[in-house]
């Protein structure tokens, strides 16, 4: 396994010192890596990412079926049937749902003149063209029913490929599948489906003032690391498979060899640095250290999770977070689950939850800064929630954030804004 | 095992049939089942529903921290400090992040007239109540520094209990947990909780056409099951556990036997009806054989989904759904879904994503029922998807659903509607 020994660090000192708007890293920084693709069976598929469109493989639903309880019909024998003057056919079979047993399809015929009893989904008998809804016939003596509405070619039918025709494009590439996905999957025999891998994620933490979540008492001057657990949680919602590496010491060897360690096997790095100074820049240059293209940004233009930074390794995208855990958790939501997604191959990302409230009171912001500020939500009014950025109550009262964007000064109380939601 | 032999079912005739409105069942239908609580590590813990507030074992963050770099100081020492007359102050040391070495918190303290060194989270040693940001001081020579700006008490600091104080609920009883919800456990040394366990759904299928997803060559009037495996994606999106027992042959005892056997290990029941009005009655008898209170509706005043059957034996609630897959997972989503998390002993669901657009077309509507109409969304219009509900593309193709009131005739185009969408 390779040491830092055998690379120069670039010094990451003031001068270097590169700040980049969230625009500009979402759209500006694209790591190459996209992760491999499997084969997923069904069972598997829910939320994964496709890696190729997937096609129909055979017509759907295969044969024509009725839409309804009623009598298929040749149309022609409806026309003019009215409840004044209704048609009278014969009935001459029915149609009953699975298949006949010869497997050939419905044993009975419509010729005119005549109808068969049909089942909602049952196949259409040949000759006819239209089912006719049992509500709007009645049987007048054994065999015999009237018809007292017309129906046209087609109607109360679904066409054998009107569901889908063979070859058709069931669900597009980079497509996360969603429940009714997995239903037209199943519909059309497709029983496992090209899926990118989940993106692995490797998780770091650093910081001496950090220990582990099960460390029962403190030290003045510990703090419990908070932050991993909430990105385990995120990584996983953003489909990913996180991997926690561990608390990594204060010690400018130590963070440098562990992310070297996890390069290989990671499809994307985060280190949640310490809070001070002097941690963050020991993670920037253990970051830098990693081999090209290296250090895309030292900061973001966000309130909270200013120092951010954003590198590359290799095609490996590597987020350094605040040690701040709520700074670090607004960050990785806007920036790092989108990041995710990339890398898994989505190229269309689910929606998030959001709704509409009128603000409660002044925000105000600085231009060239984006604002992230949590909200509770009652009533369609949106109450912000202050606190010093360390609190993490102040994520846990919160229903969802607002963003007041780079161009703006402030929203004035009354505005009605976009409310993310957390679920 | 019992069977049906012992028992009498109520026939279930068009007399008892009954039908509810949409909110009628969601505030009407509340089945007394509720899922026990069970011990979750932290790692499992993510979207559990809580058995228990979850309260604060210690205060947090347990000390005084800074919220910046910068130096602690006596407030009272910059008062009147300014850019053109600096107070001078003597720095006597700096605290380090991480324990002292005794254990016992910094080794520094703060006398009138001098500073200690911080690091943003740092413990605030005694004596200090305020912290200096190192953007308003200089040093001016070893040892001393000016301060540029004066500080209020509090200033920079994080109180010992500010995010919580001994005690404080952290997390309601019945709260789905979120990732952020687990950074605050972790910080607050809370690695497991009470949770309720996950509702047992056991889903079954039935109808004679019905074959499993994995029939490569379908005979005339065969499909296959498309719904189940939507199902188990719905049940685990609203936090269930799904159990699926496969496709029930359309006969009497048969249904009823399979229903009766997954009784005491389910604490949820879905049947995805066949089609046929005969498989409807087939299995509203099965349903009401199960046992008291018994069928509550045998239809929803929902469009589609009219065939939808609530019932509940024993307190598990059972769920009967068209055989019609889209409208059986449009009436799983308004229905099923809620009352999985009521079991499940969640009492604030997580918002469902949604977005507000405009309608592109008139859409009618009955009085006194629910319509609900699959759209596109795209530049803030909702396209309305039409075909025979039959058909899953309409599913697959949107982006979402818009609801159309009972107590409304329609919806002009041009209105703005809030559109559920699918994520």
């Amino acid at each position: 396994m390779p040491t830092g020994a055998a690379t120069k660090p670039e010094p990451a000192g003031r001068e270097f010192f590169t700040t980049r708007t969230v625009a500009e890293a979402l759209n500006g920084f694209r790591p190459a890596r996209r992760t491999r693709a499997e084969q997923v069976p069904l069972s598997a598929a829910l939320r994964r990412v496709t890696a190729e469109p997937v096609r129909a493989p055979h017509p759907l639903p295969g044969f024509a079926r009725s839409t309804v309880d009623g009598y298929a019909v040749r149309a022609a024998d409806t026309y003019g049937a009215s409840e004044g003057l209704p048609g009278y056919l014969t009935v001459t079979g029915a149609v009953r749902m699975g298949p006949v047993p010869d497997g050939t399809g419905p044993d009975v015929t419509v010729t005119p003149g005549s109808a068969v009893a049909m089942p909602t989904g049952g196949a259409i008998p040949p000759g006819a063209d239209a089912v006719v809804m049992i509500e709007y016939t009645a049987e007048v003596m054994p065999g015999t029913i009237e018809v007292v509405r017309p129906v046209a070619p087609g109607e109360g039918v679904v066409r054998a490929d009107e569901d889908a025709a063979e070859g058709k494009q069931l669900i597009p590439n980079g497509s996360v599948l969603r429940p009714q996905d997995l239903a037209m999957l199943a519909a059309a025999g497709v029983t496992s489906v090209r899926a990118h891998t989940r993106p692995a994620v490797a998780i770091f933490s650093t910081g001496d003032e950090v220990v582990p979540p099960d460390t029962q008492v403190l030290k003045p001057g510990q703090v419990r690391d908070a932050t991993a657990s909430a990105l385990e949680a995120l990584v996983t919602d953003a489909g990913g498979a996180p991997a926690y590496g561990g608390i990594v010491a204060d010690d400018p060897g130590a963070l440098e060899k562990a992310l070297r360690a996890a390069l290989p096997a990671s499809d994307l790095i985060v280190v949640s640095a310490g809070s001070s100074v002097g941690t963050r820049d020991e993670t920037a240059n253990a970051v830098a250290a990693l081999g090209p293209p290296g250090i895309w940004c030292h900061g973001l233009a966000i309130k909270p999770g200013k120092p951010t930074l954003l590198a590359e390794s290799g095609g490996v995208p590597v987020i350094g977070l605040p040690g701040n855990p709520r700074s670090a958790l607004v960050v990785f939501r806007l920036i790092g689950m989108p990041l995710i997604r990339l890398v898994g191959g989505c190229t269309s990302p689910p929606p998030e939850p959001s709704t509409r409230a009128v603000l409660a009171r002044d925000l105000a912001s600085a231009t060239g800064r984006l604002d992230v500020v949590q909200v509770t939500v009652a009533d369609g009014v949106a109450t912000p929630l202050f606190g010093a950025s360390a609190l993490l109550s102040v994520l846990t009262e919160a229903d969802g954030y607002i963003v007041i964007p780079e161009e703006a000064t402030g929203l004035d109380a009354g505005t009605e804004v976009p409310v993310t939601l957390y679920t």
